[in-house]
């Protein structure tokens, strides 16, 4: 079964066993086969209507606002110093999966990091798990179902969650500050069990649903016998915008979301606020983000019955232009401070975009990568499970998302009308440099 | 609250009361406000990258293959003869919702199903439900996600359930033979009743999924009162094709879906097999079409782990090109009865295409119309909740569909990968002709 020169394409490679390569060390597991499939597209960009965020420097190529001529051959690059899916420009679509590491041993671990690495730069190429589709009495190296297809700007971002660092990798000294648990924050109450947490994370996203699925289909597969799915969540929309070209677009309760989101080509916010430089207490994550995902619910219902006014007023914001209540169209700068004739501030005290601003919360800020999802239907309810699988990447959770959500989890206006009930936090490392590299090499092989 | 002038935007209109128009009898309601609207825009057609079925006959416009300009402002005539969304050129996203009468009046019922035309007039044309986005102190009238987003080739195709037909609204006398229940159906004692059945039924197919969660999140709010969601389900990617222009899409076992589809511009075989005619014994229905879906759950990780051979056994195409096992290419026509060396069938017996063939079914053909969907994860069983949500379009499911998957449901080999969890079957009347008309109106107001 086992086939030495495509082991990343294994989809359940044996635990041990004579033709099992050796990954460190240079030996550079799921490399062969699939690495060379790889290599001969690397730095190779298809046409493409979004540019790639530019690896080496964080800052991102300019980006033009240029129409889309084929969504389907467009390609970001998967190698760099960081990873791609950050602050690339957000795609339409996105598959966000939890796994939770079921072996115990860390060379194991690796090399499923390998794999991945691997069968990302693959997939963001829009190619399969190998060029072969493999032997007629074995399973398919890929599953199929995004043959043709194209790579539809496919971004594949790996995190690792904190309770990976605990005594079965001997990681327990490198779990960086920012990573540890959160603690209690306000509004966390309704979070669920089954879809928070784990131990890694991927994030894939695409302009088209398929290609999204694809990855992280094959990528659980890939993970039999190391690692299984906990949860995953499908959204679709972008639910705010990192692109200076992008248009806002609208989250499910009809507002446009991610106005004030920092944009990708803004070189000073992007290294204050999402990369993590030298100050950080384990080096490995030095070029990383730390990714905070959440799954809010929306009371669609009961929000569809509400009075367009009070919505304007627990966004602070014209539902249909964007613009604050205190005027202008949708960039024009919130004057905070205005009152009314009745002495009131025109932007409530607890409006959604007071207390998530800079302003109100020692200038931080975070960047913003939400999708809108939809569940169908709440069994237990019978309402309907849609609403925003929010995405932030920052430098530091505790200082950053920690601190805004604390206070909109108090006190904001909209927490009538959703509950946050699943997520996470992760830590992205550093970029997949090159064919031989994994993520988070450098967890794994150097000393803290 | 009420304000006359736009009843179809009415969230919850109130049971009685004396603002309230009598919707019979000429005064057409859903009428006034949103109605100017969608006549001002009625018979335009902005530019398309996809044509429109020619609602007049049946026979789609012929299809170019020409490439998509402008998705987004790409339109579909809603008013017509037939109802748009079943001889339509497949569009890449569906959400789909059953839900059931909780109204015993039938003229509420079908004041429900005139807003949901005037809606569905407007939603087509890339409008909100009103110009208006309401008064201040009052709900807005569209919930106001798909706000600039454009049509996308927008259709909302609604059907009736057989359960309609009991004696609440007098429609006992009017359920087409073709209507009543299948009956027993191999296969089909994995059906949940969380995902089965409904008295009304909404097909929603676009190119962008925000667009049909839109228009269907805003239907089941008009419905307020008089309807409630029984269960919904979005889908994603194309899994069959229905334009001679489409290349063919991939389910999410990886092979190619539709290949022996009904194509939308063979005149005679959707004539034959997909729009009722003058021999249905409730003339209500001439000229519209039985929908049937099936909610069909894929045991991903089983088939991930099957070999090659045997997943191309089990079609009995390849994978990859979906040519037939007995050779050439896709489009090739199947030879059932060669044998291999072996003196077996080169297409298995029970093959997923023999069993499904005309051929095996005394020449019996579908429309089909599906799409891939994924929940998430199964919470019972933690395996990829994945598959199928088919749809197909038939003059009589009895004489179709019932035969086929009697047939799918005893021996298929799929059937070790598949089961089918939920669906059902609704009558689609003949098309919306213009303002003021209503889904089924004729149902209503003709004497059987």
């Amino acid at each position: 079964m086992t086939t030495p020169d495509e082991p990343g394409t294994q989809p359940a490679p044996p635990a041990s066993g004579p033709s099992r390569r050796r990954f460190l060390g240079g030996a550079a597991l799921g490399a062969a086969g699939l690495v060379g499939g790889a290599a001969a597209g690397y730095g190779i960009r298809a046409t493409q209507d979004r540019p790639a965020a530019d690896t080496d420097s964080g800052e991102p190529s300019s980006v033009a606002g240029a129409v889309s001529v084929d969504k389907a051959a467009a390609q970001v690059d998967f190698y760099g110093e960081r990873q791609a899916g950050i602050t690339t420009p957000q795609q339409e679509r996105l598959m966000f999966a939890s796994l939770d590491v079921t072996t115990t041993d860390a060379d194991e671990l690796q090399r499923l990091l390998g794999r991945w690495a691997a069968m990302a730069a693959r997939f963001t190429q829009g190619k399969p798990v190998s060029d072969s589709p493999g032997k007629p009495l074995a399973p398919p190296f890929d599953t199929g179902e995004a043959e043709d297809l194209g790579a539809y700007s496919l971004t594949v971002t790996v995190g690792f969650g904190a309770s990976l660092f605990d005594d079965r990798f001997g990681l327990a000294g490198k779990l960086p500050a920012a990573l540890k648990p959160l603690g209690t924050v306000p509004g966390d109450t309704t979070m669920r069990e089954n879809f928070t947490g784990g131990d890694l994370c991927i994030q894939a996203c695409a302009d088209d649903p398929q290609v999204v699925f694809h990855a992280v289909r094959n990528m659980v597969r890939a993970a039999r016998g190391t690692a299984t799915l906990r949860w995953s969540q499908l959204g679709f929309g972008r639910a705010s915008a990192t692109g200076a070209g992008q248009t806002t677009p609208r989250n499910l309760m009809g507002f446009k979301d991610g106005t004030n989101n920092i944009h990708a080509d803004d070189t000073a916010a992007v290294q204050e606020f999402v990369w993590v430089g030298d100050e950080t207490d384990q080096q490995w994550m030095n070029g990383g983000s730390y990714l905070v995902a959440r799954k809010i619910r929306m009371e669609i219902e009961s929000w569809d019955t509400d009075d367009l006014e009070d919505q304007e007023k627990i966004f602070g914001r014209e539902k249909s232009s964007g613009a604050p209540l205190t005027g202008g169209e949708e960039f024009t700068a919130i004057d905070f401070n205005r009152t009314g004739d009745d002495g009131e501030p025109v932007i409530d005290i607890n409006s959604h975009v007071r207390l998530s601003s800079p302003e109100a919360n020692g200038g931080v800020r975070l960047l913003r990568r939400g999708y809108n999802y939809t569940d169908g239907q709440d069994p237990d309810t019978g309402k309907l499970a849609a609403g925003l699988f929010f995405i932030c990447y920052q430098r530091d959770p505790h200082a950053q998302f920690k601190v805004v959500q604390a206070r909109l989890g108090s006190t904001d206006l909209l927490n009538e009308y959703i509950a946050h009930i699943g997520g996470g936090v992760w830590a992205c490392p550093p970029g997949v440099t090159a064919a031989g590299d994994w993520f988070g090499k450098r967890l794994f092989t150097e000393n803290s």
